[in-house]
């Protein structure tokens, strides 16, 4: 299976490595606006950087993998679809929702897998969490809690172009949510700018907690901080009627050294890069299992309209105070 | 220190033992509208079943300990405070808001200690959490998140006199919330009952989130369950712009299991005289301390007041499904 | 059932108070050689400070608990067994085996409870060890670990009377492996000077391993040191054919502290008196259970003869340097 | 930098994926007496499966990476020398310590550099844990403890021909203490046959313990079982003068499930592959940097000989039963 890579900064760079690793499928071809970065990523991996157009024109093409900056996702998802290709994109599909679902219209007759990169659905941790959750190992969910705290706050320009906290950061959290818990009926937003106050100057909030509200009386709370000086938390825990699983962090290592000054052990592994590295190569794996052996899209772009959904009712709430309800037009359901 | 203590029941026995404990106070009376349990814990104490009457207008008795029924609190504490005995009272003053700013006037012009038991700012973890917060270990606090799972939910009948979940339960939560961040501006609640309907029949809940909101931009988070199936599930997170702090449970044992089905170690200890055990006895020789030697007395009638009209907030929260705004006259502050 | 303490020492003074909590004893007389402290303890406990020749001519009393110096043990065994009370008495029996094995005699005959206090079988972590053990948790036993540190070591004029580390210390986890796997065939010590060299000048180790092994061809393993500058090190480690047991040690509280130099908990509880508290009073129990309930006695004199019989094998093998086979002479078995 | 891969079995295929995932090697050939075996790895890499005799007369190719079968090592490092290649040899060098002497003679004028892959040495944690040693944070070194456990006794027939349990199992925990402590004055082994009765037919123990000691006092423990029911047992602890330093297990994943049967956590990773997968990785960039940017070869042939002198002294201390002193013809220094 031959991809193409749009995008080679960061997390481009990441699923390169991923295409690699999985022996079904092979990087054939790089895009960035950024050309000195597609060119120093083509040279490492020896294939070619190109322009946009002319990846999607080549037929030999089977998928493409879009790592772009955001605002480029929702064009390219539909000239994918266009092309014919199979489609793995970043999270979110659109900072607006309103594009998101014209998105999701369009998607909806590909034949051709398209999914959405909610990349903590394949940390093996937080999967083995769902695995228990779905097999009743704890009865009747009841209480879910997310926590993701950043290690630090990105630039205060990357804030400014970002959609804001609950679209960029919370996002994940509401898609753990729906993964563990489905869509709830309502979102109460807190916000504060602690950390920095260019924050809150940008608009935006840097501490962060919200309540989900489910029909049948569940109840998910998310605790998002741009600054944990300790490292990338990130755990989720759930109560249920026989029990309660909880998904702790990953540790940089296992030493442990007891000191008069007390018992010291490793932080959690710094951020996402290391976090999720596992998850990045098996989430690649499953988009490749959909293309190669027509095996069910796991995470899909009516998931990523959902986690819009819950940031912009977020965001809705935090102006107005007040808990907001999901509408099914939100969702397009 | 001669104490006289109301009420022979569960607590009323844990307290005992606690007077017994402290070499400075001595237990010399006991009253209870259940005579045979006066009488037992009488006997087993070498002391006297007494009328309260009694034990009020005896000048020989220092102090009262207050372990009886919830509606008997308020009127006992105005009685002690006339018949000019030291008070230590259970929680809460009283179900109603208006009862306790009344006993509050009372109390304040009181030359001897009145102490409300608010057990969980003595438990080491909790105490030790509140010292090296205090100390700045961890900076400016950001987030708190208390959690309180009870084992099991306690008869219908119970809840039925209760004053629901977040007077009855939260109400120790409220307190956490109080002592490690001051009195906050908002209370937003959600509740469920999703243990048993019969809680829901009872005009209760018995799953709560209430998320609390701070001038200075901090917010907390209360988890509350009527049911954990592993044991009495009780910890503090606070996050901040250092570091963060933790209380984790404690555990009944520390031996660890490892076969091929995983490795499995001991649960919590199992409810609240387990857990707080220890916190009863430091709690007690506090109030001591207050009365022997003239420290300040650690849970004032105010923090009491405090906690229920938290409480009150969160009861017109969840019934009015909005945050609601803590004023002053809620706290006679 | 009343009790007469000898030794009014540091050890004296937690037995004390053990008594004093079980409601089945009654705490009636103390004796000591510093009167000055007999006095206090005897003011205390509002009880009478006597001559041990009284004490024993006392028919009112029914058992003494032995906590003198431990060259008095031997002695007060004896005497208690001819004036017919039931003996309670701190380890080592002696610091002579032959001394020891004569004791052994004369209590064999004796037909009240003698009990020797190994207090470390009544900690519950390494008692659910056992009773897990004893259930075939883990299958068929294979390997022991018993690790044991001092936060620090005591005086050396302590040292000097103390018979050496492997009668003084390590003869805890000789009971500890007699108490789990039975006794050896053979003891392996090695043992080093590291922590002070006025220990060695005194003729003693600070620092050993031991590896005692069976005739069934399981093996143990004990690690000691007078010093862990992190506090109280008590560990038990075993490997089975179907798993593993590890009790750990217990912590000063629950608190975790994250910040960006690490992951800090708390220590072990300080010293014995901490780690054991629970122990001491369970252990004085099971005590009392053997004398007003007639249940069998959980560590007898035969249990304090084979302790001393492997701590007199190790400091055999250290001054050899080989392996030193358990004679059935060395048990009297 | 050009490889050959001597042995395309379980571990040959570990080490030709870490070749990949370094940049600066390149996979060129492969050779094995079992050619299908050979051939599927050439196949997946896209090389070719050639001759040992070709490859060592290859010119082009800088390196060889000997993962064959123990009885060829020896050989194939003369080879190896005498060719001219860069080296990179599987433990043990030979069985036999007089070979592994000789070799060392060999290996000695050699100009490229020869390096014995002890993995355990690259494990993050273990290397952490010599990193705080060698800093001084734990003051100076006492006593060491090295826990290996595999999760199951290999075949019958692996063990006929692996030289038994010391110089095929501990010699890993041999190197261990090397690594950490240098090596001793003496060792003394223990060992039994507890997990099947076919292990002592073939002449060798599955259960075992070892006592290092050395020459300022220093002690070192190794624990062995062929067998650990919840997986791979790894572990390394060390007490200082001013602190303890433990290196624990890896786990599968972060989830703790607590239900009213207690609280359970994952199993250590399942076995060798999975625990030093990163180990792997970053041993064979240090042979790298020893090749391509002349770094000291961290594992030298010596280092080889020595674990392979200790597994020796520690096969006639089981013997004879006594401990056996460390002759500096053992290890040719």
């Amino acid at each position: 299976m031959k991809v193409a890579l749009f995008g080679a900064g960061r997390i481009g760079k990441v699923h390169a490595a991923s295409i690699k690793m999985d022996p079904r499928s092979e990087l054939v071809a790089v895009t960035d606006v950024m050309t000195k970065a597609a060119g120093a990523l083509a040279k490492e991996y020896g294939i070619e950087a190109r322009s946009a157009d002319d990846i999607l024109a080549d037929e030999r093409i089977d998928a493409i993998l879009i790592a772009s900056s955001t605002n480029t996702h929702a064009d390219l998802i539909e000239a994918g679809v266009k092309a014919g290709k199979a489609i793995f994109c970043e999270k979110p599909i659109d900072l607006s929702l309103d594009r998101a679902l014209a998105v999701r219209k369009v998607a909806a007759g590909h034949d051709k897998p398209v999914m959405m990169a909610f990349n903590r659905r394949f940390d093996p941790s937080f999967a083995a969490l769902k695995g228990a959750l779905d097999a009743g190992e704890i009865g009747r969910a009841e209480l879910l809690t997310v926590t993701s705290y950043d290690p630090a706050p990105p630039p205060v320009s990357y804030i400014q172009m970002s959609g804001g906290l609950y679209r960029d950061m919370m996002i994940h959290d509401f898609d753990m949510c729906a993964f563990l818990f489905g869509m709830p009926n309502s979102v109460m937003a807190h916000g504060s700018c602690l950390i920095d106050p260019e924050i809150a100057r940008a608009g935006d909030v840097d501490t962060a907690v919200a309540v989900l509200t489910y029909a049948d009386g569940r109840i998910a709370t998310i605790r998002n901080s741009r600054r944990a000086p300790y490292g990338y938390d990130q755990r989720v825990e759930v109560l249920g009627s026989e029990g309660a699983l909880a998904a702790d962090n990953e540790i940089e290592n296992t030493l442990v050294k007891s000191t008069a000054a007390g018992i010291v052990s490793a932080k959690p592994v710094f951020f996402f890069l290391e976090r999720y590295m596992r998850a990045y190569a098996i989430e690649w794996s499953a988009f490749v299992d959909a293309c190669v052996e027509g095996k069910k899209v796991p995470v899909t772009v009516q998931d990523g309209v959902n986690a819009l959904a819950l940031a912009e009712a977020a965001n809705m709430s935090l102006a107005q105070g007040r808990p907001v309800a999901l509408t099914s037009g939100m969702t397009g359901s």
